[in-house]
């Protein structure tokens, strides 16, 4: 296949394929050489290699030149496509007549009932489906739960500033695109792959080495050139102050996990004291970013879709993960990023009994996203479940994968999926004083050896006289680890230390007995792990955008959106032919009965061409448009024209609403059912 | 009827119709005295005039005693709700593990499931019924948007603090609380009538007065009896930065509708530049309130349902308002509070026709209003819509109706109908200085006669030289009225003045020719006015909670909420009849049915009796019902079993999912529909 046709996948596939292949003749003419084998077979094999070096050049040659012809197009694509969003309001930056704020952004009429439509349909496909307790919290949230979530002290960006004009950066950005230009410049192979080494790592970096690097590259301010401040931490949480006396902060949540996490014990007991159970909460979150940019991906307010499952650490699986084990799509397991490999196609089934997700319970969110994902309408081909790398994961992380969508920004992250251990019930727990434990009964109750510790209060009594309460309390309150330790130093020694609050007491065999006993257990009492899927669904609506836009071949003002009916803004539109009141009345029976069948519509009566009252319906992507016309006066028929086919049929204005509600709901199919029952009529679009 | 038997309404009534008739008796015996009618007819009038005022009296003390028992009769109601909600998670305190906040609450899993479901009510009844925009803004607002509303300067409480412990309280709720209990105490009628009148003003006393009358009754800080401060203002938003450079102040919006007023030009745009029409936003506001009380009713963080409904000032007509016109409900017109009387129940058309309710959107708007409140569950006697007084009217508002519901707290404001003329669109234009104007084509020009100034350029230049070009611009920049005022001038005095910038100049008639002309006129701007209806949905769910709460007659422990399918939580419960495998299948069988249906369930396989699981599912308010039992494995069938009758049918399983379903969506009622078709199973409830 010639380079020039190939997509730049095909593209990076035939690269990878020929580069094996050249490192295999390389290794072969070594081979050769070591063995001092005839000269002209030697030769010959040279001759091969030369010829795949040369056909390696020549694709790493037109891989170059399609990435910058790929970035030009993805600039103008994006352009294109932000254009028709903000002229149709899938949204507006926010307080727009006053100059607007970075990083706000609204939902204008389009986007917001996209927006309300995924909603409704994520409720019904999570919390419905899987039976989730739902629940809302306030935003509004006190300085101690986020302290004990560690986002005080840690949900942080390092942040530089222009030394005269005192504007804002965050460092990593400025690193990042300063090193990017670097490496687009420099020709030095070597130079060029230790460049790209230290932009691997820019997430890593912690404040100093940040300030070493700014250091070392002599990095200035973009714009001015003037100097730049050492970078400095600044925490992302909007800070507030709840109620008058000014002593009592608070932020708004930077997500919505924590109102869960607060409450488990809450849900536990709602959910009949058993595990697992999963918990939901759609609520808006706040990061304070230092500088938005990449428009509507980086925002300061967001809705999240989060999800909390609880779960026994030991038993990590799932009753209807049988349901999703043979879905087979992209996954970026961590073994293959760091061998540089791309994506293996895998079902669940495999990637679990191979080892390569971590248990079942994730596998199955895993795969229920992807059908979230599909069902709204992302590209499966441009969606990918990039596995985290052990140094991406928080410590206490068991294993993370992203859902990543690709865009003309890249591959972006749109729904985060985590296993959290016992992390964030352990930190509340501790912080609060409050017990988040669950207790499982075992089937039968187990025997097991236990120390028994009893003090020998009549000794006691003796030797400490007025403290002989305390030495017992202390003595009872020692934990299992520390009662063996002092079982083994009284054996041993003779004598144990204890601590106690006035100090430390020498402790003799005569004051207490410590002895191993048989005990019968009925069950465990443990910290729950939380397997979290985290959804940002203004991202998802983001890609969705993209990967739904298209143009009608040979018009390229003509632009539509491919939404499902699932996802559009509107189902239907209802156009009059012409302004006159014998049209009107007809289409305001269609438009009603439209409403009553619960579809939202949008009645065009501007004196418009046909042909621009569908194209005005294309750019919002309503999927069904009805035309009452000459012939609706006649026989009380109706036209109802598919979007992307344009596509026409003649149908009973008594019939159309209910035709497209079966069609909205998926129970009916255009081509299956409409176009074979109801006469086709001639399409006449301008 | 006997005082004792009667409810407080029919108290009331009864009160109000023998103090009419007493002061008919008396008027009737001073005509007799005056007419000096005989002697014995007189006595015999008086006689009755004397037992009228003696069953007055009765039944003045009855109320008196009834409303004693009342108070204490609805703390013990609110009471036991409260405790209901609280151990079936309908609210939680906010943090709880933390100690909690004050004014901030969770919705637990059946209280988020009600909001949902009253959520996607409210979507559908208006938004998609009346084909508004739906819209989504941040809640962080940057100071100019809510300078321009006025938030900044006017959304304010009067506070006042402990001086030693510097606790703080509200003023106004500290002298109300005040006079309340001195009111109760005072003995002489006239000087508690005195100290009624201070307190029916305690909404409109400002800072000073407020501060007199504290130091008039000497008022000290409860519990402590220290001093108080002086009232001060206390602004009510919680103020935030955006982004990290400390000089851009934030707040949290106190109210969603300013979000829809800055984008009107948009909306108006995207609506085909057409009025009237309406935009909706469903989203959290947040006040800071200083001392919270009054449990879910007084929140620092809750969930607007709010419509800005744009229409030409002139035309306030409403399409759709002969749908709602025969409707008749409780109205509380300014007139009968004026004269201490009680509600009137009146059809909207003749409120409208009276006079009552200012124009016919804002009539459709309280219809609606009161169709969804009734649908969603509210007791139409238990709710009223009162309108605002005209003090307590902004300024600038036409008419105010809110819709008032009773519950233990009293009448409660739960949704503000107001129509807020032009105000919030001509402070955003001020400030802002964007165009925030519609314009309306006239079906035919109109003839009017217009000044026309023409700067006589010659004698100008001559006159002013080098700035001749200053007042050429000046002359033409007047507006009518100064060009009416410089005519009357020039032709009274032969010359007028001109403010320009560097000071003022004096014009003659040479230098500038006004004159009248004739002007074909096509359309008019104007700035359109606002009728907002803005629903506080967390106090509707609060009093539906109180108007759905019962106890089974003679059996106080066992509560029941009597929601309607579209509020319920769940929609139905499934219970195997004992813990075996054999029960169990069919048991899943039919929640994955439900499920398919889309029905929200919850399965309830504990051990416990069935008289108790149906006490549990009656305690969250489950419409129905379904056992699994012996029967089903012999013929397939189950129990359904209706919440409120406790009448219990058998059907077959593979219906019952789909017959719950219709009668969820109220296509079929239990009464004629169920009972009819399926037999009768006996009832066996512990």
């Amino acid at each position: 296949m010639a380079a020039e046709g190939m997509t730049p996948e095909e593209l990076e596939a035939a690269l990878q394929a020929k580069a094996q292949e050249t490192e295999k003749q390389a290794d072969t003419v070594r081979a050769m050489k070591a063995k001092k084998e005839e000269k002209a077979v030697v030769a010959a094999a040279v001759d091969k290699l030369k010829e795949l070096k040369k056909e390696l050049a020549e694709l790493t040659k037109a891989q170059a030149a399609s990435d910058t012809a790929g970035a030009d197009n993805k600039q103008v694509f994006r352009a294109n496509l932000n254009k028709v969003l903000e002229q149709n309001l899938f949204f507006i930056p926010s307080f727009k007549i006053y100059g607007g704020v970075g990083g706000l952004y609204d939902y204008g009429p389009t986007g917001a009932a996209v927006k309300s439509n995924l909603t409704e349909f994520w409720r019904s496909h999570f919390v419905l489906e899987e039976n989730m307790l739902p629940i809302e919290c306030p935003a509004v949230t006190p300085h101690c739960v986020l302290k004990a979530s560690g986002h005080v002290d840690r949900f942080l960006d390092m942040m530089v500033h222009d030394m005269e004009t005192k504007a804002f950066f965050r460092a990593d950005h400025l690193l990042g695109d300063f090193l990017e230009k670097l490496i687009a410049a420099e020709k030095d192979a070597a130079k060029k792959h230790e460049l790209e080494l230290v932009l691997a790592r820019l997430d890593e970096y912690k404040q100093e080495e940040l300030g070493a690097l700014i250091k070392q590259f002599d990095i200035k301010a973009p714009e001015t050139g003037n100097a730049l401040s050492e970078p400095y931490p600044f925490n992302l949480m909007f800070q507030t102050q709840i109620g008058p006396a000014g002593n009592s902060i608070g932020f708004m949540r930077p997500e919505t996990a924590q109102g869960i996490f607060v409450n488990f014990k809450e849900l536990l007991y709602y959910n009949g004291n058993k595990l697992p159970f999963a918990a939901a909460q759609i609520g808006q979150s706040y990061r304070n970013e230092i500088a938005p940019r990449a428009g509507l991906l980086r925002v300061r307010e967001f809705t999240q879709f989060e999800i909390e499952h609880f779960v026994d650490p030991e038993d990590k699986s799932h009753k209807k993960f049988k349901r999703v084990a043979d879905i087979a799509f992209n996954l970026y397991p961590r073994e293959e990023q760091l061998q540089a490999k791309g994506t293996v196609k895998l079902s669940l089934g495999d990637a679990l009994s191979k080892g390569i997700i971590a248990n079942e319970t994730l596998a199955y969110f895993i795969g229920r996203t992807y059908l979230f994902l599909e069902k709204a309408g992302i590209d499966p081909e441009r969606m990918r479940f990039r596995q985290h790398l052990q140094h991406e994961m928080a410590h206490y992380a068991c294993d993370c994968w992203d859902a990543e969508i690709e865009c003309s920004y890249g591959w972006v992250e749109c729904v985060g999926l985590a296993d959290r251990s016992a992390f964030d019930l352990d930190a509340h727990s501790k912080a609060s004083k409050v017990d988040l434990t669950a207790f499982k009964k075992f089937d039968k109750p187990i025997e097991t050896e236990v120390l028994q510790l009893d003090p020998q209060m009549k000794e006691v009594g003796k030797v400490f006289k007025k403290e002989a309460g305390l030495v017992k309390d202390a003595l009872l309150a020692l934990s299992d680890e520390q009662k063996t330790t002092m079982q083994a130093q009284l054996e041993g020694a003779g004598e144990a230390e204890l601590a106690m609050e006035s100090g430390t007491v020498k402790i003799t065999p005569d004051t207490v007995k410590i002895k191993t006993v048989k005990k019968k257990i009925s069950g465990k009492t443990f910290t729950p792990g939380v397997i979290e899927p985290s959804f940002g669904i203004g991202r998802i609506i983001y890609c969705l955008y993209e990967h739904s836009f298209y143009t009608r071949p040979g018009s390229e003002q003509r632009t539509v959106f491919r939404f499902s009916p699932v996802a559009a803004p509107i189902k239907c539109t209802v156009f009059p032919l012409l302004q006159q009141q014998k049209f009107e009345e007809s289409t305001a029976q269609v438009a009603e009965a439209l409403t009553r069948a619960g579809l939202s519509r949008k009645v065009d009566e501007t004196g418009a061409s046909i042909g621009k009252r569908y194209a005005r319906t294309d750019e919002i992507g309503v999927p069904f448009a009805i035309t009452v016309d000459h012939t609706t006066l006649e026989d009380n028929t109706v036209t109802l024209r598919e979007r992307d086919s344009m596509e026409q049929v003649r149908i009973p204005l008594l019939e159309v609403a209910e035709v497209v509600r079966c069609l909205c709901e998926q129970h009916i199919s255009w081509k299956d059912d409409v176009m074979s029952k109801y006469p086709r009529q001639e399409a006449k679009e301008e």
